[in-house]
């Protein structure tokens, strides 16, 4: 598993911003040495406590993030509970859903000793940055975002939070002055906002946040495994739709055996033509960490029906240490919780220094 | 002073809510007894830091804050920095506000001994449970409220933080399971919000904050004395519009000399066919501690112009200690720094326990 891993983390380098390297841009136009006043280089980002991620999350966001600590020498990674309020949550769940998404992540391969890993609500920071970035961003601005189009037909014009969420993942990046940000392609607007935010509070207060860059993950979305047109969700209503990380082996086989493909029998790969049967060998070259041109190949002289036990196969191989070590993880939230306390009290020292020196911009010290 | 003191807090207290006693009632329909879990009486309101308050402040809002802290056991008052910043702030104006607003509710006789007085930011629970308590705020729900209508035209649909204000003031109040809140009658519409947003709060997580009450200032809103159809305001553009409670006499003498009144002679109290001369009856009785009518009666065969130097006298005594103890602590800054870091380190420990309690609740602890 070496070689691909390093393969995977050339491919995240390429598309790291060229601006990243010993001089960080400043929103609003100014530019400074990184040693003057910005970190060179922190990675943030951040994950809704939804319990235990699917093969989509691992694939497409947990593995780079895991790789990302190995290239650079600050990472916070969070678990955002103030965000998963935006939608009503079951007090108990949610407590428990924090825990296993910890499990989960500690799991894939984020080191608490490298990497700070900390609990959202659990910085104080956060919400207060957000009300000081909410002072200076227009709600017209926040209208045509992505997340509120989407879920807000839903529920009936919605609630505050889900209208203001995006300015406060704002705050999460800038609290930190992270200066780079793995993302999905979903959340780029998201980002795009960040960096406004960023420019606008540096325009009015003097150069110091860094405009944080994207980060895109080289991983293609993984699709349900009952309909190739929508993304792999755990909020999925069709239970055989996402694979689990704590799947068992019987349950993964199991979803792919009844993946939905077409009526052609021989593998290829074409996402607008075949959704289904190119779903299966992006997954497939994901796990084996090569190019879905490699997943074709090993598909030779294979039917659908075989290629799918074929994938199934490298997928539990590849879940087995992960699956296995949640379990056990699982059964310490003892341990758990105090990773999240260390991680979370980092995060604070961390962030005090920039919320100190707002707080004298804006006047408030 | 002493005699027109007590009763001016009588008239407070038959102001105070019936149900404020032993009992207090949650939000939601439970009732609980003061005993079981909710203080028995805590008062809480704020004001923003806006430098030196205006007589209007004075007589409307900060003298019944002075006598509140007499009647009650916990009382809290805060200087609005995170509300203040919903408007556009200079740094260096807004850090010198938040000094003179806090040695002029000192010199006004607000007792830190007795009284907690705190700068909001220095408290990281207010941003926090307003996000909170913004997960469960419609949207729709803030369109109407008076701030957001008023404000927003003017600045071409306004910022985030404008429109959100009233739920941080929600939280502002809630963060310390507040009873009683004094309040102008432009905030009746705002405190309503507080009650919704502790009755929603109850009613997802079980009963928790109690709904606060209204506590009405006796005292009727004193006007521009430029143009006795609008309130007096520190913004007013016409400097002679507005009594600073730093201005020197001669300063005092000459806004009362230039109020706008009548071409009747005689001074009468009938605030709709003559608000100029109203307005001065109402400062009068005021600043006596007495009726309107016990003003009327002390300007019997004075004319207006006559009265006019009666009402400035009046006030320029009954402002003479504040106005010194002002202009005294201004010289202290060190001192009001002090005053401030050791509120809001008590108002920190009184929140503590309550933000603990709210995160056990939502699911974040």
């Amino acid at each position: 598993m070496a070689a691909p891993c390093v393969r995977k983390a050339k491919r995240l380098l390429r598309l790291i911003h060229p601006l990243s390297g010993s001089t960080v841009r400043f929103a609003g136009g100014a530019a400074a040495t990184a040693e003057s006043s910005a970190p060179l280089d922190r990675i943030f980002s951040g994950i809704q406590p939804t319990g235990i991620p699917h093969l989509g999350n691992y694939l497409g966001a947990l593995e780079s993030w895991v790789n990302l600590q190995d290239r650079h020498s600050s990472v916070l990674y969070s678990i955002m509970d103030l965000h998963s309020i935006t939608v009503p949550q079951d007090p108990t769940a949610l407590r428990h859903s924090i825990l296993d998404m910890t499990a989960s992540l500690l799991a894939c391969g984020i080191d608490p000793s490298r990497t700070v890993l900390f609990q959202q609500s659990h910085v104080p920071g956060h919400a207060t940055l957000s009300w000081i970035l909410g002072c200076r961003t227009s709600m017209p601005r926040l209208r045509h975002l992505p997340q509120w189009k989407m879920k807000s037909r839903q529920r009936n014009e919605g609630y505050v939070g889900l209208y203001t969420y995006p300015v406060l993942q704002a705050a999460d990046i800038l609290l930190y002055r992270s200066t780079h940000v793995p993302v999905g392609e979903d959340q780029v607007q998201h980002l795009k906002l960040a960096r406004d935010a960023a420019r606008i509070f540096n325009h009015h207060y003097g150069p110091f946040f860094p405009e944080p860059q994207a980060l895109l993950s080289p991983t293609s979305k993984v699709k349900s495994l009952r309909d190739p047109a929508v993304k792999m969700s755990k909020s999925d209503p069709q239970r055989l739709a996402t694979v689990l990380l704590t799947d068992s082996p019987e349950d993964v086989a199991l979803k792919f055996r009844k993946a939905v493909t077409d009526f052609a029998s021989e593998v290829t790969f074409d996402p607008e033509a075949r959704p289904g049967v190119s779903n299966l060998v992006a997954i497939h070259a994901a796990v084996l960490g090569g190019t879905v041109e490699q997943a074709v190949a090993q598909a030779r002289g294979l039917d659908t029906a075989q290629y799918k036990q074929v994938v199934a196969d490298a997928v539990i191989e590849r879940l087995r240490p992960v699956r296995d070590e949640i379990l056990r993880l699982r059964r310490e939230p003892g341990y758990l919780r105090s990773v999240l306390d260390e991680g979370s009290r980092r995060a604070r020292e961390l962030s005090a220094p920039v919320l100190r020196r707002v707080y004298q911009l804006v006047g408030f010290s």
